[in-house]
């Protein structure tokens, strides 16, 4: 079946990689036809190539490691006899935007000899409707047992001078804003693009961080990313901007290796979702797929989450996490008691019960508080190791009574763990920490990793921190415990296996909106990059856009609409939403607040209606469990009108729908706050063109309509 | 108060290692006068110098820091008002080799200014009569906060080119062997001075570690170690050898730096123990001193310990500490019960039941077993994090059963902990690993640093590990376990405040006469220089000298005589000690087998009777609550005779005295198992000569004669 094959003949599509020809040993289709991959050789070199339909996705590319103190997994090599198989199963997930996730694939594992070592390297194939999976596989048997990754050399061949976009590839933040450009133009924007973090180290002038989405010229949209990141350092994306060209680029360990393997193992899945429809790349379910099921037995216990919190009014300046203004603090040693207060605490009792009533009264499930813990003066950039117990209150804060409190009103509190990327010492409080919270009955924890992580030279995607991270995952499940990690690993679908993993940060989030605002086009951009690898805890919900109001001392404004902010409930999906904002804020505005109030975590079905990255998002969402459905829809700098088709309804019902729309002199810059509620009837049959203002977007809720309501006008 | 002191004019004493004068400021003498301190500025760097009788110890030498990123705390320095104290107590240790030790000092605290900067650097030095400690100290309003340490800066200046006892500065292990020679001799023997280890590290070609042991040509015998070394890295000597001068060289972490500082703090003490009188060196307990008192409040469950151990059948290669033969394991995927077993394993039920027994008929408080838990076919040199779990044992070590086995005959067994260097790992399983020892009735845990560090690019020595081996200590206390920590830091007297710190290794032990073989003048420096800081676990007791009757393939030769591995018992004090051979090889020796089923460990009195470093130490210890003595003696490669006084003896008392000594033609090399006992009375007048072969020794069991034992020849 071996046949010598000319690719860059034979698909008559330009560049090729390498001067060798490809020589396809196997070929695949996925389960509809529209992909094919090629697999086979190039020279020596391990070798695989994507289409769909008529289009290059990825150009011939080669495959393989380079090894620490021994030979390369680059050349050398010949196909063995691959493997084939099929795959359909639909799978529940514990949360999700679906209620069922169909898993259907064809799959085709390929062994690659290399004779002069007498070691292989297998490659395992899956090839879905919507995109490309594979990982590298080292059976027993291989040749190799325990072994130093010095590189992976994975290449990603694109068909030509793509638009993409960007954030700089970085081994310690993803809080960048997104680019827009060609591939050719990385190089050159590279220093714009670069902004200050409280960590951060880029490697490349032309590397780039995953999920990458890619446009081409042809219209069709390409996301290059990775699932199932296990025991391994994440993957950035370095281009050869010659020949746009990515290679694979891992996160190094403190003495610049790459990772530490012993066979057997696998390696993550890197995956290239494709389509010529936008709206496939956000629907996309492959990421999630190739992760492996559910590991938990009991998943009762892990439910969505919608909560406020005591943390925009320290973000934006307004109070402080620290107690006190002392210079320098130490665990165990300062005594509190006897300290003066800076007056400016958030997370006193008072201000914290303030914040209890008012999720109790709209209904929320948890308040978050940040800064009840003992730490705080000098958590960070200063290279401590010992800076928080995540046991200890400030003296203000009486967490026996404050959960009290709570629970009494049908409200938990959230908890804060801070580790200021001191793992260790976050591991060794862990076990006690989580044990506090399970006393008091707190069934979430937002966890954080700013600043440089100890142990030094150890970076934020590398294989020792991913290995953190999921440790405190799989303990935070031994004790029926939810995690929100913010600065942590990008999410590679890892909450399949581990739903109590409700939602990460690992992205430029809402907070940027007070640290000098992030670009409109960043909600837009979000679902297609961040989000392929699971949820986002982006804290929407801003009702006050001039932040001068809250801290005169800051000029920043939030980049959006009101209706914006309503729609990311609904365009960023997750199970965990947050309303940021001020309980005052949101008192100025109750009608607008009603759709947070309303709007559903957990989703039988979404739908998106309409999509261009960097442009718009629009998509609409069925509640689990409900026949309601909402809808949001965010748009870039640009004002769009766009038409919403209501044929997801069930036909030959009747529904209210309520419209939360940008006001038509709404503006982002000029009068972000203005919108405008309608209500009406709508069916399955319904159209209606919504218009956007700049830096805009709009909600919609629906629901059934009852008996009393059927004269209601249609919207 | 304050002259200008030409310090090198005035000592009329050689070098001075900077080109300007010493301008002493203030002076301090120990309280019995015979060692002076002179502390002041050379130009406007700290500086101070130490005196012994009419001696130079330590010429003027500078004192201070680089810091990374911030000024240098070496010069631009003015002295301010410093500030004196006596302090003299006596405090009972939980063990040792004095039931008292008397803690007397003078005190000077040297407040140095730096104008420029507004900091300030204090120096504490305490002034005893048997030597110097300082350490720096950095109080709040020191101008610094958390800092980050690129090099002290302390340096030793040397009166001449002394004869020093050296083992190469390394990072990651001291189990070197000794060379004794001048300071200028050190670089053109440093490359033969290095043998391999599973982990190392050198730094520099005249670097070498402490306590480092010198003599001068005078006969003055000077020790430079440190004491507490707590949250700090160790410090090495690197020497300057056209001046002679020694500069602290600090254990970097993974990126270079030396140490990580939040003010308030202290640097561990700089000790500089001085005599021209060797035995004083040995007797010394200023390190001791210099460490905190006891932090525990209970230490009624820390005892000594003697015991034997499946352990040497595996150093000698007669038996494995793995299970199987396979190459590679993983914890918890690889089924042990479905493997084929090589029949090698040493900690079976079977052989740790005769060990059992052997303890039991033996008076031995424990019994060792290494290899007993899942893991050991993979366990170091391989970069793997994941090795042991502390809890798991091989199929065929019956836990429980072997604990009921001990406890029923009235003996323990001892825990083993190999971490590989993974300490991540071990701090994971750690809580869980000691629970495992108290529910099974484990009192002690022998654990082990073999292999690089992990988190990778840490040392053994850093800071980052210190803190770890001290965590590790700390925890065990709280579950009322007792630690013998080998590869760890050196010890530098941690034991006074944490006593359930029973034992180190920090040192080339017993092992290396089955690698093969250490230089006879070994256990002749050792006390010297490695004991000064705290207890090694030796693991003295070889009967048996010819290692390949134990394994045909090792032709290692133990280089000692019987006798000297007798004596070791007494001369290597340390409240835990092993007798480390075979049962069989025990059993066919059984009469000298008795001086280590009777030898003490604890002691109320410990006399140096003669000692040289390099060539012989002779010690009487009088056991704790109890009017027995013992005497340990041993020689270097060289035979001789030493004169025993027995006027430490009550006087007025009669005692029965067994002497151990190597047999007329016993010889290290040529008939190193010849040994003769004899037995006599001894009283507070006797003289005995005793000779040691080359590589010989001989011991001493003494107690009061009963009434029917009146009629005994003298010995």
């Amino acid at each position: 079946m071996k046949r010598l094959f000319l690719l860059f003949a034979s698909l008559g599509a330009g560049v090729c990689c390498g001067t060798e020809p490809f020589d396809v040993s196997d070929e695949l289709s996925s389960p509809d036809g529209t992909l094919t991959l090629s697999v086979g050789l190039m020279g020596s070199k391990p070798c695989y190539a994507l289409t769909y339909k008529e289009y290059d996705v990825i150009l011939p590319s080669t495959l393989g490691f380079d090894l620490k103190d021994a030979p390369s997994l680059t050349e050398g090599f010949v196909t063995g006899r691959a493997e084939r198989a099929s795959f359909d199963e639909t799978w529940e997930p514990v949360w999700g935007e679906t209620r069922h996730i169909r898993n259907h694939y064809n799959e085709l594992l390929v062994p690659f000899e290399q004779p002069s070592t007498g070691r292989s390297l297998l490659v395992r194939f899956r090839l879905y409707d919507d995109g490309l999976g594979f990982r590298y596989e080292f059976p027993e048997g291989c040749g190799l047992n325990h072994f130093v990754v010095a590189e992976e050399r994975t290449q990603f061949a694109m068909s030509g001078d793509h638009t993409a976009f960007w954030i700089p590839g970085d081994y310690d933040t993803q809080e960048y804003d997104y680019t827009v450009s060609r591939l050719s133009e990385i190089r050159g924007l590279m220093d714009g693009a670069i902004t200050e973090n409280a960590s951060q180290t880029q490697f490349s002038p032309t590397g780039v961080q995953t999920a990458l989405q890619l446009k081409t010229d042809e219209g069709l949209y390409i996301n290059i990313h990775e699932a199932a990141l296990v025991d391994y350092s994440a993957m950035h994306l370095d281009l050869d901007d010659r020949n746009f060209v990515f290679r694979s680029w891992l996160t190094p360990d403190a003495c610049g290796d790459k990772g530490h393997l012993q066979a057997p193992c696998v390696s993550p899945w890197r995956t290239v979702i494709v389509s010529d429809d936008a709206r496939d790349i956000l629907a996309s379910k492959l990421v999630l797929n190739l992760n492996e099921p559910c590991a938990l037995d009991d998943t009762s216990w892990i439910r969505p989450v919608k909560y406020v919190g005591v943390w925009w009014e320290m973000i934006t300046g307004k109070s402080s996490w620290a107690y006190t203004d002392l210079p320098s603090v130490r665990l165990g040693h300062t005594d509190y008691a006897a300290c003066t207060p800076n007056g400016r605490h958030g997370a006193n009792s008072e201000n914290v019960k303030r914040y209890i009533d008012f999720a109790a009264e709209h209904g929320f499930d948890q308040v978050l508080v940040e800064g009840w813990n003992v730490g705080w003066e000098d958590w960070f950039g200063k290279t401590k190791e010992q800076v928080f117990d995540f046991v200890t209150p400030y003296p203000d804060f009486d967490i026996e009574e404050l959960n009290r409190y709570a629970h009494e009103r049908g409200v938990r509190l959230m908890m804060h763990h801070e580790t200021s990327s001191s793992t260790r010492n976050y591991e060794r409080h862990m076990e006690e920490a989580y044990d506090l919270m399970n006393r008091y009955g707190y069934t979430a924890v937002k966890s954080g990793y700013v600043g440089d992580i100890l142990p030094r030279g150890e970076h934020h995607y590398g294989q020792w921190c991913n290995d953190h991270y999921l440790y405190a995952v799989k303990r935070a499940a031994e004790h029926r415990i939810m995690v929100n990690a913010h600065e942590a690993v990008r999410p590679t679908g890892l909450c399949r296996t581990y739903p109590n993993l409700i939602g990460n940060e690992s992205a430029r989030g809402t907070e940027y909106q007070a640290f000098g605002g992030s670009k409109p086009h960043h909600v837009t951009i979000l679902p297609f990059t961040r989000l392929q690898g699971g949820p986002m805890d982006y804290t929407p919900g801003i009702f006050c856009m001039d932040i001068s109001k809250i801290n005169p001392d800051n000029r920043s404004r939030v980049l959006s609409t009101l209706a914006n902010q309503l729609a990311l409930y609904v365009t960023m999906y997750s199970p965990l939403q947050m309303a940021a904002d001020l309980p005052e804020h949101y008192e100025r505005y109750p009608d607008a607040f009603r759709f947070i109030e309303e709007v559903a975590l957990d989703w039988d079905d979404s739908r998106y209606l309409a999509a261009e990255p960097g442009q718009y998002i629009v998509v609409a969402r069925k509640a689990k469990g409900s026949g309601a459905w909402f809808v949001g829809g965010v748009t870039n700098e640009e004002a769009r009108t766009v038409k919403v088709d209501f044929d997801f309804l069930d036909s030959g019902k009747r529904y209210v729908a309520t419209l939360y729309a940008d006001a038509p002199d709404a503006d982002y810059e000029t009068n972000p706050e203005a919108y405008r509620i309608t209500r009406g009837t709508v069916d399955a049959q319904s159209r209606l063109a919504v218009r956007m203002a700049r830096g805009g977007g709009f909600a919609l809720s629906i629901r059934e309509a009852g008996e009393d309501e059927a004269a209601l006008p249609a919207l």
